[in-house]
């Protein structure tokens, strides 16, 4: 099984229209990247506050299917894969009791945080890496059997 | 026991500084409102989008007590009061490891939402009011007897 | 010339990494697409706050060059272009003292906004993409003569 | 005359209930205390930036008397004001068309960015109390005049 992360839709993530502003969305899945991370005992404030390395976003792109509301429980699958030895990239999928409401990509690079040069994937995001993607190929080889 | 909410700190509620950016301390206390709304059983669905009667708020108010970083978990718990018959005021308290880090109060007021003419409270928002203002009672009363 | 729209970052834009937070790359975007209309005659309010006919935003993608900082000058230009009877996409160029800092796009839909069912574009958007639209092209032809 | 800055209101900055989001009117007046730092010819990026004196906000308030809608004009002033050697605290108004929307204070304590400890307010910053609060002090004369 992917990792996956619920989120309610707060009153603040929507905008005039009734719905969510978009570029909320592409927010609600790094909290599930963030959420990932957790589990995967990484430690946040570490991670995120004066670290020595970071892991800069430098593609999104996200893909709108239906409407989200205020109060809607969003469920959020995300596979993230190593393509390269500096870089990464995370997809997700959000769905609403069952139907997918988004998908969405971020594409990570592994920098020294204060050169900002790149550098290679340290050991904790290749153990990340590993747990997530294991998960992901049992998930899609039960549903190849399922399908059978 | 009045009404508690959990939240983790976000990557995206930080800023520069490393901190949580201060008005956001205020969204956080409007989500553990959602999540009591949610808790009396009100659909936030209906509350929030297109509703006959709003709730604005007229007037908020926030103290900082300490830094909140990335990472951070936060117990939000809060109180909410009638002051009045188309009024009510909540108080919030924000702890990390039961250390107080902001407290904060947001006073509402109840409106017609599209003459936007004040008007009485609702009998579901009367019942939100009676629910978590006994429960904050009994709170106190149990604090008073564990001092004696 | 293409439409262009100067912002500066603000404390609350940036992240605990002490640089923009991904996300709101494409809400500087969207800022620019909207100070975009109303310089094309457009009535925001009208067009934002229940409209008869909407815009919503089916896909985005961003790609990140380099970091922008709290208090740096953006200069976003803009070029909207008519991909179909009931769509349009965006192209954006953020740059920072002429130095390219991030690119995206945002493609939209158009829909009546109660059935949301999709509808033709309306005649002050198809005058709003011819009017930048030439813009753009006139800035090419500049551009192609002062090479020559 | 006060510190005065312009601002629209951006469809970001709105929710379901089709008015600004109440937390991020404190936003805009952050925006506008920015800005007048800059008009000081305070350099914002170092000001925000790795600093090695920082202002953290350590209570804020604000009357909301009118809801704001996409697309409105804002006109924010500001008049900050010295209230001990390591404190200060903003007034900011906010009117659309010359109408009171909104009332917010900022008070800030400066403190060592690594230390945290309090210190006494910079030279840069008792500058930029000392510019605005003249100009504010001259706007009531003015006012006073006008009266007369």
């Amino acid at each position: 099984m992917s990792f996956t992360y619920n989120r309610t839709v707060r009153f603040q993530d929507t905008d005039a229209a009734g719905v969510v502003y978009f570029a909320n969305v592409l927010s609600f899945c790094h909290e599930a990247y963030e959420e990932s991370l957790e589990a995967s005992s990484i430690n946040l404030k570490e991670f995120f506050t004066n670290p020595s390395v970071a892991f800069p976003i430098v593609h999104a792109s996200v893909d709108f299917l239906r409407p989200m509301f205020g109060g809607d429980k969003l469920l959020i699958s995300l596979i993230p894969q190593k393509i390269g030895g500096d870089k990464f990239e995370i997809t997700y999928e959000i769905t609403v009791t069952e139907v997918m409401v988004a998908k969405a990509i971020t594409r990570h690079v592994c920098i020294d945080a204060s050169s900002r040069s790149k550098q290679e994937l340290p050991d904790e995001i290749i153990q990340w890496l590993g747990m997530n993607h294991r998960d992901a190929e049992s998930a899609e080889r039960r549903k190849s059997r399922e399908i059978m």
